[in-house]
């Protein structure tokens, strides 16, 4: 009885509601497949707010029937979204995938029947190269066929073929940090492409919602934990990414560090000449100068000198900074993301809107906090 | 040379600009009076997003001729604005004050010389009684006769009152979560007035941003600290604003506990008559069902069973909730909310929003994170 | 082969070895009950160090053959125990029992066959009173006629009969720094037995090392969440263990905060009799002046004025402070402790030296760590 | 007053009193010199539990006259030592000097009148090459001659030059960390000495006890802050201590994590030939098999699978483990402490032990928390 009441109490009254403010714009008909999990959590809050989409369907096998802000609190009031189960899933104009790595390749052709556009949250799609799949995720693809239609969906990276892509795939958020710190000093072949090392250091969301002794909270709390030294998955996305005529060889590691949210990715590379930072300047400036998402983090005083992920929590922005070693020609480059917006959901509905040609930023307006 | 790359970088390039998407709604200039702390920058952040707002100025003696965002990092890319010193300030069509405590009182007057609407988010102007300030304060008041032209500015409880008003005044983040936990059951007159007991439980950010050795980090770090078992000045604004014809007697105790922002305040009441949980559903529905911030959370299943102030991080929500103890005539409230959102400058917004008869959520929007 | 080496290499070579420094003290011979969860854990830590006990045989039906050290890591190199199943247990001088509350009370018997003294750490042997199980439990309890065999275990509270006990329980770890906190008064008679409110905070080792999505990392980081804001289990034991002839009513409640180990309990009580604070000092001198583990914290400077759970992980110190409330007759009564530690094996370990005229604090001499 | 009672109150009455197992044993009498810092109070703690230990005097000009544990609350009720000014310290067996960095190295000829032996926690000591204070600590040395009578006291890389040893020098955190990481790789010179690339993450004690607005606790809390991306000072210190026969150069970087204590080094190195896990296992086994705080962490199961500083806190164990890439020569060697203990006084304490001839683990016998 008390839930009833509860339900009869949270009858959407505010403003908030979806769709409450929609005018005369037609608002396209967005299905999440996938929504009960931390990427698929945060495509709703983004989506809810976002002018031009109605999402008309959330699936989850394990809540289908149950309210989606029973599983995504934050949306109490905000939406009063049912999960449903995958077989109810009807057409929509797009269709976000958030299912588990491995869950979306064999379904991929009934999701093209039930929707023109596709972006695939998960890692099905990211790799350009079959062989890639085994070697990173030790089983064969299984719609090979399907791997050159889908466009890897960094748009700052990729925003023209996004632009014509049907189908979108995400990035990794570990290999988002990277690509986008590395990318300009890769791009214009200033660095030495075969020694490149990345520590990525990662909060606890990155790992999804299934509870394990591992990710208890007294065994999970203040870790500092190496879970991937080496051969981490996203490291095949990285060096297909980095790969502007040569393909580099980054050696990477994955380090879980106390924080729900956040990347850091701190990045050494050795520059093949003699550069200044003001010459490092200059290249991030070109390559990101106009990019809504991307800012350059790198001040002589204050607290936040460098790129920090917490102040990022809830944003879309990737911060990047850099310092050259006074001493050597190594430069240290770091990179921040929220792993659930940049990283993944964040980052969908910024390719979205390169799909539709929308403003890009729609619906990822909140800058983060301070203090955080 | 690299700041000022930097800022030649940070050229504001997207669309988040403010203003930019002015169309032709008229925005009232706002100025901030002590722009550099917490709530401050709280303030900023909030009415960058405001449709009807234009920020003219903000002050800071400590960082006047530098950029908001280099204090208010989050910022970075949203606004170009640099704070001014307080004596550069100029006429605007509302004011808010965001200065320290006692700072306020001495300056009014000039205050209202150069706006006609202000809103103080410091505790200068709460407490009616004049007598109250020695009290709670350990000072007496500089401008008594400015306080009864303040209306106490938690909207759920004035409304009409603010709708009307010229000043309003903030509230102290403790007393709101206190206050908004228990006026229902205050109001109907349900539970004993001589008997309640309150643990304030909360974040380092409401104490603002003053370096000290128990502010410091591996000081602070996982500290429950008992801060203020008694005698804590937020008692005063209790009291006075749960006083519906009896004078209350509020038993509080502040606790601050591992978080940068949140409260829970945890409030326990006896009530005159035997009720059932429903009953207090019926109070608490009457009294906020239709109040866009506020939300009842009380499931039987689920992690987010009760109200937490972690989902509600940047949004200006006061979640609560109740449960009855089965074998004595107690009630347990809990209530959440963001100690500087709708504890100080969210609710700032709101009160503003129902000054000029706005949709009261306007600035207001972001839900919160889930997971956080 | 990897683990073979490793264990090949962790043989002990260190002067840390259990039994090393065993001299001509016959050391007794304990085995211990459920010995993979935090408490069990604590109590292997702690045991390795006393040196008048060998840790004979630890059970586990989960880890059976596994090293002790695989599910304790800070034990690698301390010791190369390895569990074993329940039904390999043999006799021993004195036998922990950590099991699972409700999984002791039926092999009750089998336990005492094969040792004449027996400390439980679990809850079934805690209440006196039998009709207290089903209330606080929700079930009878299966062997009645032990429950006056048993000594409730807090030495400060039950040294005599503990010294000439066979059978000792321990105590909840939220019961214990309430009542430890509390007793002085009660005993005393200085305060309203019927009114007395208390909030437990809690840390998330409280709660096991059992994964579920509650305590899944992404999920309980950064909580303050009320699990059980009436009916706490272990209300039943303050209230029987704070009668000195009247029973008292307690009002407890009980929050989840950002933490691994402790527990602040404050304690709101109300005096008869106006009473000054150094009155109070005096009572609280009288009873705990001379016990080893427990210190007033009540200083008018520096960071820790008052009790703080967080320098206390490791060590078997109950922190107690109070404050009189000026303006009324409340007493805030503040007691913290590690929750496994003197809310767990820690007093175990004390209880059992009270049982063999040992030293006290005989394996209890780490003070807790500052910074922590 | 009530400082008064307190003080009367707590004085010390259980066995936990340094001194009084005092057995026979002479004990040393020892002088600590800054001892309101993290390092001194941890000495403190460390050296009032050593059997053959007298800690004479424990300087400190902000709190001379003030009781050691109002500042290292964690020791109340274990010393009523109080605090004395440097001018004020006398002769004694053994100083160690826990000073901030170059504030012994002026004052150093005074320490060696007043003890025979010195053991400095300090940089003042470290770099043997004169040239190198300047370029690591922008300042000339002012006392050089000093610089060849200390040996740099890393028990497990100097242990017979220590035990000859009047004059010790402590190491830096990061720099033992990496060091004792890397060392056998580099004694048995299977590494390319030119491309080592060390990510070191570690917590806010390190920074010490002096507030800032970047150490403030809403600013620090969850910060994930790339402090020194580059020409971080123990650079210095690891390039002079992993040179067997040629100086290698290591690209350090440190980032600054959510913890209070403990380092994670991670370090990135190439193999010169192709060697399997199971070679580089017999060196580490060889160079620390017999090492009573080294201990090898790499397991295919359980939680702790690589070293962690968070089951360190408190304790003089290194933790090092390693994972060499199956598709490429890079090996990353993980090395964890606490940055207080093994990072600072407690190696002071282990190369004391050294020096006297002493058991190495004496004083040291805390093994840390699970779960912490």
């Amino acid at each position: 009885m008390r839930d009833e009441e509860n339900s009869a109490f949270s009858l959407l009254t505010s403003s908030f509601r979806e769709g409450e403010s929609m005018s005369s714009n037609p608002r396209i008909r967005v299905g999440i497949v996938g929504g009960s999990g931390y990427a698929g959590g945060e495509l709703i809050r983004l989506l809810l707010s976002h002018p031009y989409v109605e999402i008309t369907q959330v699936t989850s096998e394990t809540y289908a029937g149950k309210f989606v802000h029973g599983v995504h609190p934050n949306l109490r009031k905000r939406t009063d979204l049912k999960f449903v189960s995958m077989n109810q899933l009807q057409e929509a104009d797009l269709l976000f995938l958030a299912l588990p790595h491995g869950s979306a390749m064999g379904k991929i052709e009934r999701f093209t029947k039930l929707a023109p556009r596709l972006i695939d949250l998960s890692a099905d799609f990211r790799l350009r190269n079959p062989a890639d799949y085994p070697k990173w995720y030790s089983h064969e693809h299984e719609n090979q066929e399907f791997l050159s239609k889908f466009v890897y969906g960094i748009p700052e990276l990729h925003r023209a073929e996004i632009r014509e892509a049907n189908y979108v795939t995400g990035a990794g958020c570990l290999a988002t940090a990277t690509i986008l710190g590395l990318m300009p000093l890769f791009k214009h072949g200033l660095v030495d492409t075969n020694m490149i090392v990345v520590e990525g250091k990662v909060g606890s969301s990155a790992a999804g919602n299934k509870p394990s002794l591992a990710s208890h909270h007294s065994e999970r709390s203040g870790a500092v934990r190496s879970f991937q030294p080496t051969m981490h998955r996203h490291t095949g996305e990285m060096e297909q990414e980095l790969n502007f005529g040569v393909k580099p060889r980054v050696h990477f590691s994955a380090t879980s560090i106390e924080a729900v949210r956040g990347i850091l990715a701190t990045c050494h590379v050795f520059l093949k000449e003699n550069l200044q930072e003001k010459d490092i300047w200059k290249v991030y400036r070109q390559e990101y100068g106009n990019e809504p998402f991307m800012r350059i983090v790198k001040t002589k005083e204050g607290v936040y000198r460098y790129p920090e992920p917490k102040i990022l929590s809830g944003s879309n922005y990737c911060d990047i900074g850099f310092e050259k070693d006074e001493s050597s020609n190594r430069v240290v480059i770091m990179s921040a993301i929220d792993n659930l917006v940049k990283g993944a959901s964040g980052n969908g509905v910024q390719a979205m809107n390169v799909m539709y040609g929308w403003d890009e930023t729609l619906g990822l307006d909140f800058p983060g906090l301070h203090p955080a």
